[in-house]
């Protein structure tokens, strides 16, 4: 059991939506469609991938962060540097 | 026949692997993986999405705006345009 | 006194290495520099700019958070959905 | 002269806006202003500078690319490469 697996139905629907997302993509290079709208489509596609990243970071905050602040001791430390470092790496791509 | 094709197996390639990256998650969620390390990943699928843009934006460059450019006329600054407000979004997404 | 005043020294040095940055960015439009290397100082100083903001959150998450969580309530609550909005928008931008 | 210098003037007053806003988060970061307010003018200054880089962009594609491509030749190949180059450091800033 995880902290985001309250939402887990709503994040695997949107997982599946970008899935959709990204097989567009392929037709639409497929049939040679114009480059400028797959562009677009792109942009769609990594907008929504970062939507499920926050939504997945503001659940971590609220479980596993929580959790380990309220317990104390090093490992709250180890969770914020965690979290910390996956912000980094989201603002970064 | 569009500027991309060329390397359209290219981009196809990588959008099936994207496609790949996009179901991997679908089990990470479903299997209750830990959070940071789902991060990663959605990190890893979106900068894979990033160099898609960038790969075909450089081909819209190199074939779409470079023959309106030699052509001349209003359709070069149009093509231009599109491509900057491209641009735009990309590196707001 | 905020959570990130242990480190007000060196937040402050690397904004006024920033400010530096965009005052030598003047200078290079002023001089007509070349575009090409106009655009990567440009993303020197943005990187600069996001290295302070992840900075200043892993700080609120290590001081206001944390309070905020060990205290427990409503103020724990709308503390994350504050740094989770936060983070939604470097994400973005 | 540049490409660009045509907006010269309007670079140098949105660069002189942008330095405004460094120095107006040191005095933030000094009066202990709150990290969340912070970290939102952090976001408008790196908004800013990335709709400088945008304008910076098209300009070099309205000017020296199309140059490059009128005249023909190996220059052309060179300034699109770096030109896609500058989008793809632009798109991971």
């Amino acid at each position: 059991m995880r902290g985001y697996t309250g939402n887990k139905e709503d994040h695997l629907r949107r997982l599946r939506r970008i899935e959709g997302q990204v097989r567009g993509l392929q037709r639409m290079v497929d049939n040679d469609e114009y480059c400028i709208d797959i562009l677009t489509q792109i942009s769609a596609a990594t907008r929504a991938l970062q939507a499920v990243s926050v939504s997945l970071l503001d659940e971590h905050l609220r479980h596993c962060v929580t959790e380990a602040i309220t317990e104390g001791g090093a490992a709250a430390e180890e969770k914020i540097k965690e979290a910390s470092d996956a912000i980094a790496r989201l603002v970064r791509s």
